[in-house]
């Protein structure tokens, strides 16, 4: 993990926008020795003892709160939970105040997760602790696009030129924001598909390629990264319905038929299973969704490892991505 | 503790059931020494350093999950919470997805409490990680039963032979099913008391008696067990009120100069004072409700250190008990 | 920190009303000590190893609750978490219930908040578990009065003779009554202000002066502490309105000017902004809110380890302050 250290200057973990190719590649080869540590059978390391991480989740988030929580435990950090729900935004406390309290009961890392694009970014300004951002709004979600990353590099090693097709919601989802960047940046080819409204044609601007039509963009593929449809997020509907989308874009086995034999298929969970994909592939052997799971385990644990030894005086001010 | 971890093999505690009577009392014996252990200054053992533990209660219930919790916490395990509440389950994910999903975090023991009767014996066909059954429906409740055979060795020694009555609602209830499967196996005689509507004549094929006579249940039992009417979980009420059931079954003086002078009186908790049990009674030197609480601790940490050591090799397929 | 071991007898921190000077004291002093550490990078220390620390929070408040968490974690106590929305106190449990099951698991510490006044006394006389008062009705907020007490000795040293307005919503504030109490045993001169509603004459009778006139309140004092306006608590409006108060008593730029030039700006938290106080004059250095917060945690900490010390047999009954 030496080489990593040398590598990562970084305070924060806002974006991907904002990360060299060598920054990610540390991430992820930090992260493969963490893989390994987790099959041993005492899976601490004390490389946190003392410091104290805050998961400040102001939109619920079961399993990444969970993926946060185990990485903190696992390298012997304090963690305290502090969920919107219980918390005292009720009493009109702004998300500031709240940061602001956080740094003076010395937490040394801060895992937000917020319904408002930026709001990671923002503190990041406003407070001097390490800024962990766990998703915010429909803008990024680095640790899940690191997490892709990393899955996919454990498939088929370096993914320069490989062709990756993510499909379904990608307007309003962060994972789909993050994971482009990423993937641009280490030189992947990807491919957007899905209905129009969810896929703007605009998209292109940011170097991927955008089409319509399913089978050609899952026909030559490596990977297939299946959104969520965020039903419960959108006020107007975006299309007509579940039925609808499955329909027009859920893959099914039939559709399967469509891909290279050894094409991947991955998705963030928790899957609409029916709508974005059947049962039978999310079950398959095709698929590396629980993987992604456990991959993600390591990925945050290298962030909060990496975040923790970083200089901060080397800091330099991040904009967030578009 | 040794001859303990020899006699037990198996990687789930799922039910009562299928436990021989050498398993039972391989994890009494081990919760002794684990008593003794809460008496000490220092009330921590590493046996579980580096676990992780998830207390997955998909049905409230702060008792059992703080019992769970300190008794993971005193093995040094790490420990996360996962409600109902705040998880995923709003999202539309199944029990066996974020079972599964443990699995992949590498969590080596679920403790799962569910509504549903049938649910950790699901999740054991599922997923390779150790399970712990903190109630289900009204099916099990194996570690109360535990906790219960532990109290009631603990005043009288060996109960075989020993008549215990059970009183109240046997019918909805997975703390009496649990309980008289573990007496049975022990030798103990149960007498099973309550409404005909909440205690029928059927369930002495489980090989108890049946009376609906409460002077005769309690005149000669060496333990009385009053169950929590879960007034707040049966729909069609299988009584009038809870007026009538105290009137009916409730134990208060007068009831209690029927009772052999030195019976002892239990509850599962939490009591509904004045319902099936008048405070006085609750209160006083005859009651060991307050020991099963603490027992409990004993109990929780005997299983989780139990199962941690057993061989998942030898483990034999459950079948869940009726 | 030996002194202060010698000095403080005390099993419980109930109320600042019954402690003597030197006890307040031997706090403050401790507390002093833990604030060095939470400088350093490994801020833990094992005084609580093996000790149980519950947070019974039947009110909510993520900041005091995270505060004694963080307390507790530093050090190295075992902490569990028990809130009203997640308790059986749905199933009609009672709070003196509650407290001896805490007592029967072998809690060591428990951290008491309550809608009741006088709740956290009530339960030092049916359990043996250390108690903390963190906040019960409008009676009393002990260890918010012990770290404003530290805030202000840490800005001038001894504050006998100090002059310290307290203004806002003072009849329905447990910070007001406990601050009272504290800085009256210092030695320091205690001034309310507010409408006439909230602020009766007759607390002149606890040995302040009470007046209605802010100017004359806020001119010559060292100290300016102002309150949170509860107005999420009261049921029949005691003002007319926010916008009402903020006109009569709020602290703008404009009023400062009446001030001294070093007079300290204080609130316990969260500030409603606009109301009590101006954000300009939150967020300035004439403002000690954020040490307040910084310091709650080291004072915390020196409450749960005295109490741990302190020997129970030389405990005296305490009368709940009026």
């Amino acid at each position: 993990m030496f080489n990593s250290q040398m590598t990562w200057k970084r305070k924060h973990l806002l974006d991907i926008y904002n990360l060299s190719k060598e920054e990610i590649l540390a991430v992820l080869d930090t992260a493969k020795g963490f893989k390994q540590l987790g099959r041993r059978s005492i899976k601490k390391i004390p490389a946190l003892r003392g410091k104290t991480v805050v998961n400040l989740f102001v939109e619920p988030s079961t399993r990444t709160r969970i993926s946060f929580e185990l990485a903190a435990q696992r390298l012997a950090a304090d963690i305290v939970n502090f969920t919107a729900e219980a918390s005292s935004f009720k009493k009109g406390e702004t998300l500031k105040d709240t940061a602001k309290i956080l740094e003076a009961l010395s937490a040394d890392i801060v895992i937000i997760r917020h319904r408002s694009a930026g709001a990671p970014h923002f503190l990041s300004r406003v407070v001097n602790t390490s800024l962990v951002n766990a998703g915010d709004g429909a803008h990024a979600h680095p640790t899940q696009a690191l997490l892709d990353l990393f899955t996919m590099r454990e498939k088929v090693g370096d993914i320069a030129g490989k062709k990756v097709t993510i499909l379904g919601d990608i307007l309003f989802s962060r994972v789909a924001r993050s994971n482009i960047w990423g993937l641009l940046k280490l030189g992947a080819q990807v491919t957007l598909c899905g209905p129009p409204t969810l896929v703007p044609k605009s998209l292109e601007s940011m170097g991927c390629k955008v089409t319509y039509n399913l089978k050609e963009a899952i026909s030559t593929a490596d990977f297939i990264n299946l959104l969520r449809i965020q039903h419960e997020r959108q006020r107007h509907s975006m299309f007509p319905s579940l039925g609808e989308y499955s329909k027009l874009f859920g893959l099914n086995k039939e559709r399967l038929a469509w891909t290279r034999p050894n094409a991947v298929i991955m998705h963030p969970g928790p899957v609409n299973r029916g709508v974005e994909l059947d049962s039978e592939i999310a079950d398959s052997d095709r698929s590396v969704i629980l993987d992604q799971v456990t991959n993600g385990l390591a990925v945050r644990m290298a962030v909060l490892f990496l975040i923790s030894g970083g200089d901060p005086s080397k800091e330099t001010g991040d904009k967030p991505s578009t």
